[in-house]
């Protein structure tokens, strides 16, 4: 660890950014916050005080391009995001962007062709699921031969809520791209074929949004990944998996911290958001990317990855629309990205 | 509740046929095993021990046919299903026939057919998760309301492990099949399309032999159904399920007695086979049968459900082999099974 | 198992009474209700209608001496239990007697005189928890020797409400008396010694009523029991364990049927009295009676046990009148209660 | 927070203090331990080898007093704190010492006077339980009055194994204070009473050693407070307590990540010692002492804290000597402990 704070610039202090500088600034060590931009000067504003007094810089590509700035953390909306992962990698730059990547699969292409021009890797998705402790127990579980080789994954993504003015597509390119992410690095396998089934939607949704919707993926290896998406679940937020393998499985833990007897009922709360749930994985993802961006690298989901799970989510779409299963394309992989050398 | 014992005549007195003399003889109100046959006299022998001195009788349909028995319980060989509930129908006695009802969906029209001819219920077909507690309790959750309209049913069936000579289809129409009734029973829907996903195949198993299969079922109502069926999966025999509806699920819960803290696992011992884990079931079953026959009738799943399971399994096979969804068809539903009047 | 029902008498029909002869008109083998007592006509008649017809006998003793019954039920009123438990004696019937045995520690030692001079065993005391599967299950774990010996035992016995006409004596001579037999039973021990710790007192009860009390008591082997009664718990019915051995723990599972995830929460219902908890062992009682009073004898807690647990209790009301640790006197255990032969 | 680091010094580098280094290092924010002191210097120098390059100072009062240094954590054997405390409180720097905070009541107190003659609060005492994910939960729960008032508070602490040349009194001085600080802190109530109950002690052990030990204490506002400390548990180290309150219960989570069904068990692994259980809380303790720090003061257990559960094992241990109930007899307490100001 340097004894030198990693200066952190943060493009987009809406929610997640707010959040990442408040756990950057309060529970990373060896880093600091040290300028942010945002489009709205009140958030810019709030977040540079939470930081603890960082710098407002109206212009996201001269906060990149800043001399005083080791590294960028990109939360601003998901059509930014191509441009300025490339002018990241265009500066040199360490760079944690949300998910997606880019918008489309094209544009996540684009990306990962950028920094294997350059050379060495730089970017790291904000699929914070792999940082998780409970889905790091899993991988362990599983590298460990103690089920045996992976079977089935199943899975279930419900959040409480979901945006009222989004999509049915979101469902699977907002939602389901973490649990395609987390399969491909539970499993160590790529994604080849997509089927959706398309069950009722429940009645407590808008008429054009189908929700929920359950998706069925096979990898090269054979494994049937299935992913139940149900964004308006209503009583909480709530993410599972179980892990079969050939003489066991591994299940996933959420996070409570206690039980409650009362009012006839024995159970645990279930939190309304992702950020209970996923509080630790944040905080361990950053942590870990501020320790890589100490070392001029990057560390968890690189461009591949966001790359391939935005094909995935393409073929979901694709496989919902048509009724049948489609086939996942992916260019050739670089070999930027197979080089262990260049792991963290 | 009739002070006269119903007198009950079994023919079959394998593992399943001998468990049930013994459940009728020592743990169900009303009822006295009266008379047994198996083709393997020790096996008679024994049941009829257990059943505190039955007679034995060698011949099947002269049993059905006997003047001093009250109702039949049949736990033969598959095969001879079709034949003995035949039977008991021409001698207007209470049957209740392990599954499946026959060995094809035709064979099980036969049935209905003839107790439509007949024009009263007298066939029980032994899917005993029907009178299951949790299985109970899941019910009435959905009914109540509590958690709005069902929207997806997910099934997990798992044995420690599956006779070695059978073929990759009876993971469906043995196994499967109960869940494809308990399905059909909790939602109160037909199904209609059946999808089969085929994961790689654990390396535990004969290597022409299929396990684990994943099957995607459609209701009627739009409800998708999906089973996973993992017939060796070592670890213990575990059927689980939770139903998702518009505002909350609801998941069965083993009937685990007891909390071992020991060797670094805090964790409940899950049984080897059916037998612990619907002990409460099969009890309740032969209970509400026993009843039932008092009173000249039947409960649980009638003719027609032992028929339409069959037709779903059925389905699955055809998706299976074609790599498609496929349909079920189901003859037209005699008004004999949608008269209330008849239910017990 | 004979042939032949087991004829019972059942004396008092208010709720535990009417449970009683329901569960053994339509849940336990080989039984029958023929006649029934109970001061108040309309509840006899109310009970003799649930057994299918059985007779009512206004006269309790008459009943107890009845030619055409085999066993008889003690559920009346606690005063009575002694004066019907020796008539049944007399008589030479088995008797299953609820708790307690009888109203005082003398008065049992009574009974135990009348048993010893009958020279063999006909009382059983209707301590259902012995019947429970998940006590079954804690004594089958210990018996096994996982665990190591047994060093402590937790208990939590909670009500959801409790008469409010009871005085604070009866928190441990009605309630507490089930985990003094469950503690003597499983561990195979006597009580030695009992001591009292009173907390402040839930405001939500009658100012002379101390709720919750916390029982601490000593076996000879030196296993310390820890009670804790709280009878006015609110949120539901609850009874815990957990027996804490040298190498491993093993805890009671309560029986939930299901999981429901509805508001915010993750959990199992809790029943609001005793009997959704011990639903199981009530049955499995009474069929174990059954069985036995078929071969003329009695199983489960004895008449020795009825005095051992009343003694216990008698001494936890002593040592939380006098705020010190008091000694638990029992009388020499006569040869009838440790000779194997007469355990059925 | 400020944007300058808070430099550290670590004295004693054991298990615990080369933990802390590693924490301080690479999991929190605002910190840097800069000097670190062991009387072994190979310990001394693996700690400042994690911290990234501190110094290494041979003389743990020169560390004190050393200019470059902000605030002193101090991990020395417990017969060292009482002499650095004081040390620090007259360098007037920020300390967190863990528990005890000396070695007696006595000293406890020297320390509280120390530290009130300062008229500020620096001492923080290492009690990480109040920072603990679930006692946090739990204490928010009874704050929120979602559970009435607390009549009980049960408690189970039990270590795998613990040094074999420990004596018995340890099991209470070393382990069951924290249980001691936990009830104080959660409940806001001194506690005036102790007995201690005394199994027997498990074969595993020295003949000479008592083990388990089962502590029951009283508050001023009349909880009663049961521990059950087994501190050779063998199965894996296990911290558990419900909180009783009027109108439900509140229990611990273990921090469990994942769910295993393997081998016929369905459960979570359990760890085997403090680390992983208390992982969390060790981190958030340390954050929240390097931010109090930051700003001069403490938070946490503070130095009356440390000596209330001195006096309250010291009632213990005289408890268990005469087998009687022992009060507690503390000092009146300063008013630099009641000013709501002095809290961070």
């Amino acid at each position: 660890m340097s004894a030198q704070n990693v200066r952190v610039g943060v493009i987009g202090c809406g929610m997640i950014g707010t959040d990442h500088v408040g756990t950057l600034s309060t529970a990373v060590s060896g880093a600091r916050v040290v300028v942010v931009t945002d489009a709205d000067p009140q958030r810019a504003g709030n977040a540079a005080e939470l930081a603890g007094g960082a710098r407002i810089q109206p212009d996201p590509l001269a906060l990149i391009n800043d001399d005083e700035l080791d590294a960028v953390l990109i939360a601003s909306s998901e059509a930014t995001h191509e441009e300025f992962v490339l002018a990241c990698l265009e500066a040199g730059k360490p760079v944690l962007c949300e998910k997606p990547l880019a918008t489309t699969t094209e544009a996540c292409l684009r990306v990962v062709e950028a920094e294997v021009a350059l050379g060495r890797r730089l970017v790291q998705v904000g699929y914070m699921r792999r940082f998780d402790p409970s889905y790091g127990e899993m991988k362990r579980v599983l590298d460990s031969g103690r089920i045996g080789e992976a079977l089935m994954l199943r899975c279930v993504h419900r959040n409480a809520e979901y945006p009222p003015f989004y999509k049915s597509s979101a469902v699977v390119t907002a939602s389901g791209v973490h649990d395609i992410d987390a399969a491909r690095w539970l499993l160590g396998q790529e994604i080849v074929a997509a089927t959706v089934h398309t069950p009722r939607s429940s009645g407590l949704v808008r008429e054009d949004f189908q929700d929920p919707q359950f998706v069925v993926l096979q990898t090269e290896g054979g494994v049937i990944v299935d992913v139940e998406l149900f964004v308006n679940a209503r009583y909480g937020y709530d993410v599972r998996a179980e892990l079969v393998g050939e003489s066991g499985t591994v299940s996933l833990m959420p996070p409570a911290t206690a039980t409650l007897r009362i009012d006839g009922m024995d159970g645990q709360p279930i939190g309304a958001d992702a950020r209970p749930r996923f509080a630790p994985a944040f905080r361990a993802e950053l942590q870990a990317w501020v320790n890589a961006a100490a070392a001029g690298g990057a560390v968890g989901a690189n461009a591949w990855d966001g790359y391939a799970a935005a094909a995935v989510a393409e073929a979901c779409l694709q496989a919902a629309e048509t009724g049948t299963t489609a086939p996942v394309k992916l260019a050739d992989k670089p070999a930027l990205y197979t080089d262990k050398a260049q792991e963290s």
